[in-house]
């Protein structure tokens, strides 16, 4: 059985989701990635979030991008560009092969969550990699220009049209994951944590899914979320521009209130300490702590500090 | 107007292919290749002999290996290995860009003529190549263990399974491709060549199009064929090996009976000096010359001399 779920986007989620490995024993851990972001592209499924987390488990990520494996090489890339084809979502050549590989099996009928665990597993990760959904589901990204598909907003466009608004095309006719069903049917997990990632693109597609917010109020275990804005700023990606253009307050308290009545605990960091109050006013319990993770001594620190405060919750 | 059509496989022909585009106007030159070869494989259009001669003329071919291209570097075949993917066809990571580009190409409604005209260009080549069709026509080799689909007879078993025939599926219903038409139909080349390509599985996916025969025998160019046998042995590939278990000669001789009825001329090896009046009693006229191309200068003055040849037999 899992004893922790993890609901992650790309970078920030994988980055706690190793720590959380490394803070439990790694089968303890499932996490479950958001595929919103997955798209058809160059006649390949690309599945950004999954391989994120997959490459940041598997200890095989670029540190230095922040995105793509390491000790990449980009000759694909380089000739499709000389061969007129698009360019704009940079593949490396050791990354493309896992699109290939996952766009014929899955052309053979296999499930994303088989392709999913396979890889995983050909990695020498023991925790599960969990697709949200096997079924599509499409983030649209409604702008002031338009609507625009994800990676298109979030690649080609760099993240600057002005946000409007979010869409999950498919998502109301997508069933979650079996296994993402299996971790709260069979017996609750021990804690449930809420990555910090950007919670409107990363997790609001998980939580669209049919039956995902009935299962997660279901659950007695406590539901941890952890800011991913700190300062006024996200981490990294788009998350503080789109809660201004949204007319939201970026801060952690704001992605507090986006949370307000699904988590019992929310993790902070210090230089927010000032927003602690008004977060527990909203209902969960706060841990104020360093959340900024750049060695992954600060991931596993970050993870075990979120086990404990969970811990704390469920005791209660 | 081409002025000279060749009728190509992969590298044998692409080298002489090479040497006609400087032996005249690149532009009078058009080459059709064989997709025979040709076949899906992880997803992609793979077409080797295309490639080869677009590789080749393009000046990009890959000169130690023998296929693919120069500058290669082969990160996502060695990553697809440690994913479970097949592994049996290699492929570089700039050819792969090809083969995406063109399925894509493909899928998204053009045809094989246009996309393979387009990389062409790209390769600054500026002789026309031009696929003998845009239908789709897969050569089968009948072994002692059963029919083989051509790459898997070729590359995955590496041709040991004994020939017993071969089968272009498709052909009957395939058209030649328009290129290939108006090369005839507008006005008659002046020249064809067969270049010393395997003219079983080279050659004859040609012949077997639909009209392809009528076309040849229609035209006031003469036909010249080049042995791909010298001294008994095929240069590349498994010629000579089909040869001995289909029962016949393998020869130059054995080619030119091959080819009896078809062509006007012949072109064998001075290491075959002895069979030229066996093969000129089979009808054709016959240039005995130096026909290893081992260096750039062998495939120009092989060319030169194929077109003086065929020049003589047009003057008859």
């Amino acid at each position: 059985m899992s004893r922790c779920v993890a609901l992650s986007g790309g970078v920030g989620g994988a980055k706690l989701a190793l720590g959380l490995s490394k803070a439990m024993l790694p089968e303890e851990l499932l996490v479950i990635a958001n595929t919103g972001d997955d798209f058809d592209h160059l006649g390949l499924r690309i599945c950004p979030d999954i391989d994120t987390v997959s490459y940041t488990l598997g200890e095989l990520a670029n540190l230095e991008l922040g995105w793509g494996r390491r000790d990449e090489s980009w000759s694909f890339m380089e000739t499709l560009g000389s061969l007129g084809g698009d360019t704009w979502f940079n593949l490396g050549d050791r990354d493309l092969a896992l699109h290939v590989e996952r766009t014929r099996r899955l052309q053979a009928g296999e499930t994303l969550s088989a392709v999913t665990a396979d890889v995983a597993k050909r990695f020498g990760i023991t925790s599960a990699i969990v697709p949200m959904s096997d079924d599509d589901v499409r983030t649209i990204v409604d702008t002031a220009g338009g609507p625009l598909a994800f990676q298109h907003y979030f690649v080609r466009e760099k993240c600057a049209p002005k946000v409007t608004g979010f869409r999950f095309a498919g998502a109301s006719d997508a069933r979650p994951s079996p296994a993402f069903r299996e971790a709260f049917e069979a017996a609750s997990p021990e804690l449930v944590i809420i990555c910090p990632s950007n919670p409107f693109i990363s997790i609001d597609p998980i939580l669209a899914l049919p039956g995902v917010r009935g299962m997660l109020a279901g659950t007695v275990a406590p539901i941890v979320a952890i800011s991913p804005i700190v300062g006024g700023k996200a981490i990294k990606g788009p998350t503080a521009k789109m809660m201004d253009e949204l007319g939201l307050p970026a801060t952690a308290l704001g992605v507090a209130e986006h949370y307000a009545g699904l988590i019992d605990g929310f993790v902070l960091d210090k230089m927010d300490a000032d927003e602690e109050d008004a977060v527990r006013a909203l209902g969960p319990d706060v841990l104020v702590t360093n959340t900024v993770m750049k060695s992954l001594d600060d991931r596993v620190s970050l993870a075990r500090e979120v086990v404990a405060f969970s811990r704390q919750l469920s005791a209660k």
